[in-house]
């Protein structure tokens, strides 16, 4: 695969969103430069920068302090001032409100539910990020429970595609999973 | 295909690029809010409406003025205030400078790759929406002779998946092809 | 979807197994002129005369007579000796024994692989048709259970591509999923 | 990448054609125990072996002694009498008539279609292999400028799908391209 520029530089601890579905959740939850995010869990923090580089501000949770460390290498990489990375449980508490968009990529974040359904606006939108089917249908159940509207499940397979003097083809090989989008609006 | 709710409202007239491909492009061009974007031919003006919502000014030129007319109701409709709609001909002059990004839908995109690399500061971005192989081909050549670098062409595959309690499983049909995407840098 | 030649002549009446997850089943059972293969349900019959042109003779369970009928046309419309359209139910008992192949295409397949298992020779295969998820691990545990080996779950994506003057391209919209296909070895 | 099993007693030497685009030519070419099939070029003759368990003989032809010596091992591990490997150049001469069946896999494949025509009766079905899409364009116009009809191409995605207790999914990475299939009929 080959990354885009902007992710070149960007340093990698865990497991990130790739930039295929970030782009995903960029365009399929409307986000601007208007908006407020809450991103949990940061990770290496690849999908929270990409959402500062475009939103008005993101609150990026992590329980690990390690993670952090990456994701703030990748803040400073950026140069971004809009990005605040905070360690805690979303589970426990999200402490902003009247957020336009809160993104979870973690274990069980059907759990997260409630938080993220207080901490959204009337309209606001939700994303998760989610490997296995059997994550899907809990999470989707849940959002229905939770009040959540428009719960809609997305697999994106971006496929790179070759221009060379011996002919074009797709690559042979690729990522062909990473993980269910699942968007929901309040 | 469920259409992401912030196009719901939007009108359609001529062909448009879908969100899936839109995603894409914001993801794989790494524009941001510091991004001036200069967008070529605008259609019904999805792709420049997405783009001024995360952008500092997007300039969008279109050659027909009833194209114009429908991309100024979604201008009005999404409330955008940095996205100047141009009756011009990209062929032949693009005013703008040091832009971050150029995007080109429009049949023979190729010949106005030489305005584009004047219009692009160092390091800007250049994305190609191009329905066919040929199109790829000549597109990429050209960039190559231009002077462009980091050629890189990929198709975005957006499949839906269905969460009901009959079942989870994709759709059984949809939409896999709409154009590759070639993307390079200044 | 563009039908292969020999498909074009056979009657519809429920829905059918694509020609796609046919060759695929076809290929991945390894099924030969020397194959003894069991079908259920017959449905339409084109899984079961597929198999019939390519084995020794194959052994079709259907419970609906209406069903039957469509595919005892499509057996005389390809001249077939060597299927058995056999009006029974896989769940309560399959007649034939030492089979090198068992296909299943119905609700709740699972409850008939007792009964698969006994018709098969050791080292026989089998394939099941799973349109959801759920389904498919169901079927895979039940599978476990009873003793087969080398579960293994493809889905399969065929996309029709064009080939015409004005351009080479992936058609616009296609089938992209029909069932999971799992396979087995008793 | 799972094998079926009956692929994985056999060798490999030059690339092979893999099961997923052999189960689609057996289906789309509609290959029965009654054809006669001609082959070429064998390779390490996976397709050729294929084709010879469900069909009444195959003929294949290969130019490099090196490649039909492996593709003799694995005629002999799968126990084939009725396929019939020669050494020889289909640009040259075919010497069967009366075939059902022409695969071709060979660079310039194009160039056998004179006589790949005049080997197959009327009705008999040709399929080539073509990796990259400037191949499939030459071999279709070749293929309409030689008499053929109904020419039809595609392309097979067949992703593996994980069925474990930690949850189900795609595969993360896989062969997502192998080559263009094209099908016409004499």
């Amino acid at each position: 695969m080959v990354y885009p520029h902007i992710y070149r530089k960007l340093k990698r601890g865990p497991q990130v969103i790739l930039p295929k579905d970030i782009g995903i959740i960029l365009a399929y939850t409307g986000v601007s430069k208007e908006s407020i995010c809450i991103d949990a869990g940061t990770g290496s923090g690849w999908l929270a920068v990409s959402l500062a580089r475009v939103s008005r501000h993101v609150y990026s949770y992590e329980l690990r302090e390690e993670f952090m460390a990456i994701a703030e290498k990748n803040r400073k990489i950026l140069g971004l001032e809009n990005l605040t990375l905070k360690l805690g449980n979303v589970f426990e508490r999200i402490e902003e409100t009247d957020a336009d968009l809160v993104t979870l990529d973690m274990s069980n974040s059907e759990r997260a539910l409630g938080n993220a359904y207080g901490a959204l606006r009337q309209g606001g939108m939700i994303a998760g990020y989610l490997p296995h089917t059997e994550q899907v249908k809990t999470f989707v159940e849940a959002l229905n429970a939770q009040g959540f509207s428009d719960a809609h499940t997305v697999e994106v397979i971006l496929r790179d595609f070759l221009v060379r003097k011996e002919g074009m083809r797709p690559t042979n090989m690729g990522v062909w999973h990473t993980a269910y989008l699942v968007f929901a609006r309040k």
